[in-house]
């Protein structure tokens, strides 16, 4: 496999990394690659905008009257933040349902600013302000809507998650079989699949293909900032195109984009896998690979400078050393 | 390259993690081996051993006094606890300087109770509070020795650092040229070169070769509490071992082990590079190496265990997947 993305430390090779890259246009074939762009990849969280769309095929936006920006809170890993957590527990209400509905528990939050508070409070937190939060509410929605109990939403054997099976793998055009499932850090089961179905996905749900699609494609972008947060790559990704790019990390390494057509820029879908879940890395490929596609105006590319050329300090703050990327798509 | 440490969530591999392994005998020559035994590598903080040495070489014991446990700390990469950095403010004394003296800047610790407390309080860290403080007052001492002044010890055409070239390039047992240098993340110049000859280095040192390689060899295992902090891998390695093995970490992904001889188990030195830096699975690589070759009694290699048998938990704290080893020396 080779490798993506180097760090130099003066002249050294300090590290380097083997990145998975699938892109695929309107016919969901494979048009550019890294390495292996089908790779059975455990997407994580980066499934989240896919299971959004079951959601809404469920009918869960008109039965409980969820707005765009909560949709948004489905798709995320947001950072915890106290909108955020206040916005999850405003959606379980909708659903009739409080905090302890939620099977997911507690964890560092994935927002800085948040994190460093919480530890000079002393605060433990709870299920709501799980990163994935959200999406639990999501299919705690779905299994409503769809006549089932919320309870034990989380086990594989609940029709709901038996309902999951088969509409995730209609939704990425694949069969039951061709998925595999494992339990995800936040306790609800989670899918592996081939990567350029991740990035056929994304591109579809950015172009709207389907109403379902629309809607997520439209909640995303429209809400940056509840799909992850201040200062968090996702949120600042979608900010920087204005609209044209969804975007979606996995924890250990995934990253979803789907592109919508803009002008004579086709629209495309990215999925990106660091083999060693390098998550800086990761986020510095995927601003490469937009580089090299082209995708918006430089103007919008360097919006998202500061991820994509990373460079080596010490503890001075003096640069030592960068890195350079080894591929081209 | 081949992984040697694999991540499956359930049955499918989430991350795959490539390592390069010496293994050498009391000739020098490589025994055992995985991937490129002789990578150029940026050792970091594990040639803090060696240039102990050196230190040591320049007379450093016997002009300022300084005992074993202070010798520990200038190998360390320590958490910042209290006790060691007011150990690091009392060397300095001997010195006849202070804290003002030290180039390095102060980071988050790697220490987690301290670095806990420190966001509690909102303690802004200081020079002395750096990993390698200990470290940088053995240069700082070795100057003094050598007759020049402390000034500008990090610069590399600082007398201490064109004698440290020499030095240590006579201690690996290599040309200068074989050496090629970079700026460490504390701001002094930091080596690279051949995995191989870091493993030799730390057999050395274990084995006491020369009188100030017994000297380093004896006080690391001796203070193993100083060269890491509470709770630190290089701590509990050398407590495990009950003093027949020294070890030392050195950032984004080294590590070097030097074991006595005991019984029949042969004296070797262990190098270990991984080649993403991902810290975690080096150290379940550095455990398994040792499992491999028998170093130790069974029951002190099982004290290990946390570090060498990962497993991967949701927030939970359920087991939803574990860590395989994908090589055999």
């Amino acid at each position: 496999m080779q490798p993506a993305v180097v760090a130099y430390r003066g002249t050294v090779v300090e590290n380097s990394h083997v990145v998975h890259i699938a892109v695929t246009d309107s016919t969901g074939s494979i048009v550019r690659s890294l390495n292996d762009p089908s790779r059975l990849t455990l997407v994580r969280s980066s499934a989240k905008a896919a299971q959004a769309v079951i959601a809404v095929e469920a009918g869960i936006m008109e039965k409980f009257g969820f707005t765009s920006a909560e949709l948004a809170l489905m798709c995320a890993s947001h950072s915890s933040e106290p909108s955020q957590v206040e916005a999850v527990l405003a959606m379980l209400l909708k659903l009739g349902l409080t905090e302890d509905a939620l099977i997911c528990g507690g964890h560092p939050a994935l927002g800085d600013a948040v994190n460093k508070k919480w530890a000079a409070t002393g605060y433990i937190p709870t299920a709501a302000c799980n990163t994935c939060s959200g999406k639990h509410v999501g299919v705690l929605a779905t299994a409503i809507a769809l006549g089932y109990s919320p309870v034990g939403y989380e086990k594989p054997e609940h029709p709901v998650q038996q309902h999951a099976r088969k509409a995730l793998a209609e939704v990425l055009g694949i069969e039951p079989g061709d998925i595999t499932w494992a339990t995800d850090g936040c306790g609800l089961p989670t899918p592996a699949f081939a990567l350029d179905k991740l990035a056929n996905v994304y591109r579809r749900i950015a172009a709207g293909e389907t109403p379902a699609m629309k809607l997520v494609g439209e909640a995303m972008p429209s809400h940056p900032e509840q799909v992850g947060g201040v200062g968090r790559f996702c949120t600042e990704l979608m900010q920087a195109f204005d609209g044209q790019v969804i975007g979606k990390f996995g924890a250990d390494g995934t990253y979803a984009v789907g592109v919508r057509q803009a002008g004579n820029q086709p629209s495309v879908g990215i999925a990106l896998k660091a083999e060693d879940g390098n998550v800086r890395v990761l986020y510095a490929a995927v601003c490469e690979a937009l580089e090299q596609l082209g995708v918006g105006t430089s103007q919008q590319r360097e919006r998202l400078a500061k991820w994509h050329k990373l460079v080596v300090t010490n503890t001075l703050g003096n640069q030592v050393g960068e890195y350079q990327f080894s591929f081209a798509l």
